[in-house]
């Protein structure tokens, strides 16, 4: 006699629910083992100093990798890095249709191009707004605002409930790019029932509301009303609203726009797939806008985040083939500090300041906004959507837990605060932890995306600790040294100042005697002769530097 | 027919005047080249993630240690590492007198009994606001206030004009531990007339106050108060006052203070050492206060930056000996994030959320105030002291030079922003830079202390970006391979998941038939040899990692 399995829905996030950015979330519905699956966002996020060599890091999909014959589609809300970054590095691993609005669909298919997948990619062009179906998941498209163009919440029914995943969002009343947050929408699916809302945190520790880019629009066309020097804004080339911004304060004050950077010309792209800036005065090249007086130009570049390579660096350090800056021009920061970030912003600011440059940030003045709720925005989205379980992501560890004390606080009766990995079950009797998947994060090392645990990074981290010291010499079939120890060293200061003559034929020196010194029994076994040597090396490497570098032996054997 | 060669006033700071911390300021008072020299404090700077290795860095002292016979004195202004760290560690290459209040006086001398040198040092006690002369100079301390005790303003007098250099301040109407700010005589030596002032630069960027103890103390007992769990207060050990706070709330809400960690014991000597905590009740050790109730202990610690191998981070991991925090206990956080540490402490607030411990920070609650001086403030000592010429130091170059935008705005009449190594001239007709001296940083690096440049942290640093590869074989004298290649890998991952059997003998077989290839000219000279496998292995890395790693090629010749 058979039974009919029961159905069940799960949520699981793979990136995202352990760090801002990464963002991996899979919705399974059906039978325990056999359930079909969605992808929401599939984003990146940087290294920093903690990660040297390694710029981006990825979610690893394995866990989903290994169910692809029943991945329905992977559907990005928006199209910031850090929720569609890794659709062109990893597609091949999963070989799911893509869906996506066409500001984010115009710069998905931008990177499957570079990526030269394009051909193989099946990208699904939405529209805002849309309900599709796909399997047992009827999915609908809120429009909702944040800091880049079409940022849209997810609605996915099943017959076991409803679940909102908001994506990223914010409430702006006047947006400027887009329409304001489809409040009617959410008010009704509240009426409807949710069963869950998976909701951004980044922003839970904020008190308030986080502005709207039309304060900031007046604030940039004022301030750079005030400037008589050459005027650069830097931001986040993905806000286009902020790019516009810069636009109407150009033109409001005389001024033509200059784009600085590859990714300004990029979003510029996207901004005019969607139908932006169709009214925009032409802009001018970096060559040509040297030759304008310095009150009739205005840059707007990226580069906000002092990252050494970026347009701005160079501008602060004087070496910009096209754009110098000197005493009298200003920089307009309408842009964050990025956590970690810190050292080189400032080393940025500190680099223009040298210059005369002034600059202006978000502390002088109302410049920038975040795209995040705060506490009165998650406020209202949880009077809006009503849920029976809060699942807050998108956050640290600390961003989650106070999101999850806040949601207990709005009445919320069920809630789960994940790890990645976490699979929970979500049902009218709450969210259940019913499994904990594999969930790791992959680096992007030079070429080779490898599993962040794999120990080139720890290897490495040892190495930018200590240095490394190397110690070779060859021996012949009669045990008998048949070419001399030579040491070096990589990263280790010079302990007695004589371009490490000393040092090496200390090294070389004890590396000799202590072969000598061994057993002809010790001597035959290569690989205890080399830790013996590594020993002696080791305990005087603690006395000449006080600390321990990576010891390398090799005593090459003859044939 | 002989001249009296002039008199001239000089100021150098040789650190303090590229970056907040590591202040080291030298006035020279004499004929030029034959001045007589005073060093104004002399302390440290830490490493951080673009350091690797390097745990603290020291001002080089070049400059004067090449005039260590002229130099008078080393003065400190007070007790915090950034002002007096490298006392210990560098005094012997200058063996000048050291001349501190009590309280800074008790921790540099515990330094030195550390350094095992406290015999050798000429260390003098001084009383706060006293006056004595050094050779061409009249001293004189005045009181300020900080986040520390005995603050101390130094008042140099000489023939040609007088200096006020402020150390570090701010301006508390309630300090708590000692007097406020000694306005009357600022006020005083504003009327009798301050040729330069060389002035904290640190909050130049803050608008208003920075904020009294007294009314963080207030608000410590209250939220204290409210918790019914264990609570840690995790401060600067230096912020004797706030220890005080720590004290005061515990005993106010019937808790008994336990201090963890060995600044807090250190500090709590030197607070003694003064005369502070005669009157507070017995503190308890770690072990008994883990079998007191939760609600009757409050722990004082610190580790507020998230360092690793502090007694919170350990508390946050589970891993402390005999502190526990669980569920429903309170971390307050009365200190504040210093730039660059964010990714750490931020580690350290998700391990503890993780435990479901309460944080409270600044951002919650007034529970922390700067030591250094906010606009206002700054407002406020110019119009004390009224200096002809307005010198910023402490600080980054964008503070220095915005401290020296509001110093021309105050009507200051004179001013220069000097970097490190810059020597000026101080006279009524204004500030001349005169001479530009070395000036470098020093980094201790296991216990070698070398100059920055001297290249081991750059090669660290390419390590850790790159990782490296070591290939090492031997020849026989007629040029024949004696040893076969052997190839080593560091901080490079797998490029074909089979623990690099692969790629290492790739590796090897690439370098043997470089070297088999080569004329029997080319093997003669072994440098050039390597240098071709060099080539070939390099364009080898490229193909397989996309980038290069450090190669080492040894090729050992025979005897």
């Amino acid at each position: 006699m058979k039974h009919k399995r029961q159905n069940r829905l799960v949520f699981v996030p793979l990136g995202g629910s352990n760090e801002i950015g990464m963002n991996l979330n899979l919705y399974g519905f059906g039978p325990k083992g056999r359930e079909k699956w969605i992808m929401v966002d599939f984003g990146v996020t940087f290294g920093n100093a903690e990660t040297p060599g390694v710029e981006v890091i990825y979610p690893d999909p394995t866990f989903i990798e290994e169910r692809k014959a029943d991945l329905l589609a992977i559907i990005l809300t928006h199209a910031h890095e850090d929720h569609m970054g890794a659709v062109a590095p990893l597609w091949s691993r999963l070989k799911a249709p893509v869906y996506a609005t066409p500001f984010t669909a115009y710069l998905v298919r931008d990177r499957l191009k570079e990526a030269g997948i394009l051909g193989e990619v099946e990208l699904h062009e939405i529209g805002l707004s849309s309900r599709f179906s796909l399997g047992p998941f009827d999915l609908e498209l809120v429009t909702l605002t944040h800091s880049i163009p079409e940022p849209n919440g997810l609605v996915i029914r099943t017959d076991i409930g409803t679940i909102l995943h908001t994506g990223d969002w914010k409430i702006d009343p006047e947006p400027l790019v887009g329409k304001p947050t489809d409040a009617k929408t959410l008010l009704q699916l509240g009426d409807e029932g949710v069963l869950a809302m998976v909701c951004d945190s980044t922003n839970v520790f904020t008190i308030g509301m986080a502005g709207s880019e039309a304060g900031v629009r007046k604030n940039l066309i004022e301030l750079v009303g005030k400037q008589t020097g050459r005027v650069a804004i830097a931001s986040f080339a993905s806000n286009v609203a902020r790019m516009q911004s810069a636009v109407e304060a150009a033109e409001a004050n005389g001024r033509t726009v200059c784009l600085v950077g590859r990714s300004m010309h990029r979003m510029m792209g996207a901004a005019r797939h969607i139908g932006l800036f169709a009214n925009a005065k032409a802009f001018i090249d970096e060559e040509d806008a040297a030759s304008l007086p310095k009150s009739n130009v205005l840059y707007l570049c990226t580069g906000s985040q002092g990252e050494p390579r970026a347009a701005l660096s160079r501008i602060a350090e004087g070496s910009h083939r096209h754009v110098k800056f000197s005493s009298g021009d200003t920089v307009l920061f309408s842009s964050r500090v990025i956590p970690g970030n810190e050292k080189s912003i400032f080393a940025l600011q500190n680099a223009l300041a040298g210059q005369g440059v002034n600059i202006i940030t978000e502390k002088d003045h109302h410049i920038h906004v975040s795209g995040h709720p705060c506490r009165d925005e998650l406020r209202q989205m949880y009077a809006w959507a009503r849920p029976k379980i809060a699942i807050p992501v998108h956050g640290e560890r600390r961003h989650l837990i106070e999101h999850g004390k806040l949601a207990r606080k709005l009445q919320v009766p069920h809630g789960f605060v994940p790890k990645n990995g976490d699979m929970t079950e979500l049902s009218e009797t709450g969210a259940e932890l019913v499994d904990e998947v594999y969930a790791a994060r992959l680096f992007r090392d030079g070429n080779i995306i490898a599993p962040e645990g794999a120990g080139a990074m720890r290897e490495r981290k040892y190495l930018s600790f200590g240095g490394m010291l190397l110690l070779t010499f060859a021996v012949d079939k009669r045990t008998r040294l048949s070419a001399e120890p030579v040491a070096r060293l990589f990263g280790l200061p010079d302990p007695y100042d004589n371009d490490f003559d000393q040092v090496l034929d200390e090294l070389e020196g004890l590396a000799r005697s202590t072969w000598m010194k061994l057993s002809s029994t010790q001597k035959q076994d290569l690989d205890a002769a080399e830790t013996e040597v590594f020993r002696k090396i080791k305990r005087h490497t603690r006395t000449i530097w006080g600390k321990t570098p990576h010891i390398e032996i090799v005593i090459l054997g003859s044939e």
